[in-house]
């Protein structure tokens, strides 16, 4: 559904839409975004790596994002200095692929529980189900096979792609994006071995998970409901694919986690941590802001900040 | 769907419910239970762990759950004194969260082919599906999107949260809770080289899986059915989210499996093994029972009990 | 849906089938395959590793499968020769379990909006969907909860078990089989900083996945879609469950990647490479064709042929 916007568009403006300077023809115009290797006539470029210099030699795009130092490296193409060119180009690029739109309105092949709440502008595909007394916010978008159980809230302007379930109760805040096969709410894994039986006795999981706004979660990603309380994830992190994240964790806000992390029950990242793909975090285990956890590390204990606070950034890698 | 019971209890009966002795007002009323920081007026808390000394402290709850040892620290709170508190405080949680019942019956919204048997106490909600010769027991639920493929064994109180699949002649024992995105049976992963086309030859993934009853299995985990017999999981064990296990693989009654670890086929787990997460198991390695395989271990070779029996429990732990 | 063929079938003929050479009575009826251990009166097994000897000893099977070398340990029971056993035990299976068919056409009660185009050979369950602008080749099967985007292409013979997602415009090709749960071209995982907000500003991921064809994909993997222009899985690789590819990968033709395996964006494996259990690989990094990557493995650097070629099969491992 993501779509391309074929309008022609002049240098100079899109220039000004990212705050960057024009050098060369401000009246070029420009007809889509492109790697280097792939563009041809009229597609906009980016470059920022000198491991990309030969393909930028060879590219045959009409212009390229670059920094004040790569200028130099340009030859006179046409190009749009900004200060960070990948989020300049990540801004153009945006132009050139506006979010889609949904008709609005509730398919009739979809399940929409009485006692949901689903608002008049929202978009809710065939064999989506909404259980009763969930509600979906404005322009949010389920897509088919999407489940929001009962009770549960997703907010405005959500995207919840085929297949994804939010049990009951839970909650996803604004804006927020969840790629398909997501799963919200499962039960944690809360267990008390009962030795006269003999048993694992299950502990109701009995609390919610809370996602807040902005906040995009990768396909087959789980997040466990807490046995109490609430598993929190706060505003603006992103998850990726097939990430484990167990009850009571609390991700704290515009954390990074890269593909196949698992966070255990109870652990809890500060704000702004990235964890390499694969990373491993222990029970209860507490992180500090800012920090940098590497590819496949095992954290078993806490990564403090210095002096109680915190300092960042600090960076913890290595096996148990 | 997990609901709270709002009835209120008295401390001395809950206390009996577990075996447990009362300090303080036996009569006092318990409205819910709760954790140390999260409690207000009337909850009932749990402390078992020094390291919540300040939370029990600062905690508003009306009463503790405590072991014998830890009485001492409640300064004269109410208590529950419980030889195993955590066990206790979980079976008390159960009180105040009974599991949900659903209407049973089959959702005009469903599909359920000619030739499945459903029995009538089931619950089968829209957009599920059960091919034709498989069986569903009582009081078991299926959620929308659940897939029970042609001939599989679904027994009785079983919950199929949604978007589960378990596909053709599977089966699933009784109590067992399959959170969403389950995958039964799965083609196992055998291919032969071919060099004369070149291609990897499937081998037929003929076999099944059989699961025995009150096992949980957590979201978006994957069991492989067996290229010839049956991939095996017994009696009892937990098994976590994005857990994998290949064909052939034996679990053992009552093991635990923490997040993402990974059995490769032909793996045997005996019982009571618990996994932490991310732990790699190597095809046909077979681990003793009892034993207690460290986070993020890497399994290959046996993992073997003392004089050809066993030695629980044993630890082992490393990367290959 | 795997069925078992109750044909019987001569020695003879099936030695026939896989160029192999009969010893003992080539008119010997076989019924069907079996392992060793639970072989009983007309089955035939396969014997290739010493590991399994006291099995064969043991074994009511009527014949055995086996190498030249092997020949020796089977104490005159009736045998197929073969130089390949294991592929030939392969394709004998493949006779008595031939690959399932499905009555063709559209369930009433699947969703095929207007636009797109099925096959009148190809199967549609209930409840699966395919979205307008996208094509279904013949022959090829939808299971229930299936989902097809927009513009996306599914080849012929393809079969997309339950709860399968294929976003817009990416492709699959002939002969793939997608496991329960698969996501293909969820969006990859890109994202600029932007300071002054401050926010992750998410990179439209306008580009798509193309898969060749023979290839198979395990239950819940998941593979994104690129940023712009394509993530790429060649000829006839065959990826296990639970693995993560990023976005812009390539994995070259006959590749095997086993569960869990997570390739980070933009990374690219050569042909004919190997990837052990749980193995990572960071972003940009390159693998030479034919390279075995031990389990568990985290490779942060190329693995590189020799003298700007390749040198297989070459092996790494280890941990960061």
């Amino acid at each position: 559904v993501t779509q391309r916007d074929e309008t022609l568009r002049k240098l100079c403006d899109l220039a000004a839409l990212v705050g960057g300077r024009v050098v060369g023809d401000a009246d070029l115009l420009v007809r889509g975004v492109s790697g280097l290797a792939e563009a041809t006539e009229g597609d906009l470029a980016f470059y920022n790596n000198p491991r990309y210099r030969e393909q930028l030699k060879a590219t045959k795009a009409a212009a390229v994002v670059v920094s004040e130092k790569g200028l130099a490296q340009l030859d006179g193409r046409p190009a749009i200095v900004a200060a960070d060119p990948y989020l300049a180009f990540a801004k153009i690029s945006s132009a050139f692929h506006p979010a889609p739109r949904f008709a609005p309105g509730i398919d009739p092949r979809a399940c929409v529980e009485a006692g949901a709440e689903v608002d008049p502008t929202a978009t809710v595909m065939a064999f989506a189900f909404v259980a009763k007394g969930a509600r979906i916010g404005e322009r949010t978008v389920l897509f088919p096979g999407a489940y929001v159980g009962e009770e549960a809230r997703v907010g405005r302007d959500v995207v919840i792609y085929p297949n994804v379930v939010v049990r009951e109760r839970c909650s996803v805040g604004d804006r927020s994006i969840l790629q398909p096969g997501v799963v919200v709410g499962g039960d944690g894994f809360g267990f008390a071995f009962d030795p006269s039986v003999p048993c694992h006795f299950k502990i109701p999981q009995a609390g919610v998970v809370e996602i807040e706004s902005d906040v995009e979660i990768g396909a087959n990603t789980a997040i466990d409901r807490a046995t109490l309380g609430a598993t929190r994830i706060g505003q603006g992190p992103k998850i990726d694919n097939l990430t484990q994240i167990g009850h009571h964790v609390k991700v704290g806000p515009l954390c990074i986690l890269c593909g196949q992390v698992g966070l255990a029950g109870s652990s809890e990242l500060g704000a702004g941590v990235v964890c390499g793909g694969q990373v491993g975090v222990a029970n209860h285990v507490k992180v500090c802001d800012k920090a940098r956890i590497l590819a496949q590390s095992g954290l078993l204990a806490d990564v403090p900040g210095a002096g109680g606070g915190c300092r960042p950034p600090s960076s913890a890698a290595g096996t148990p």
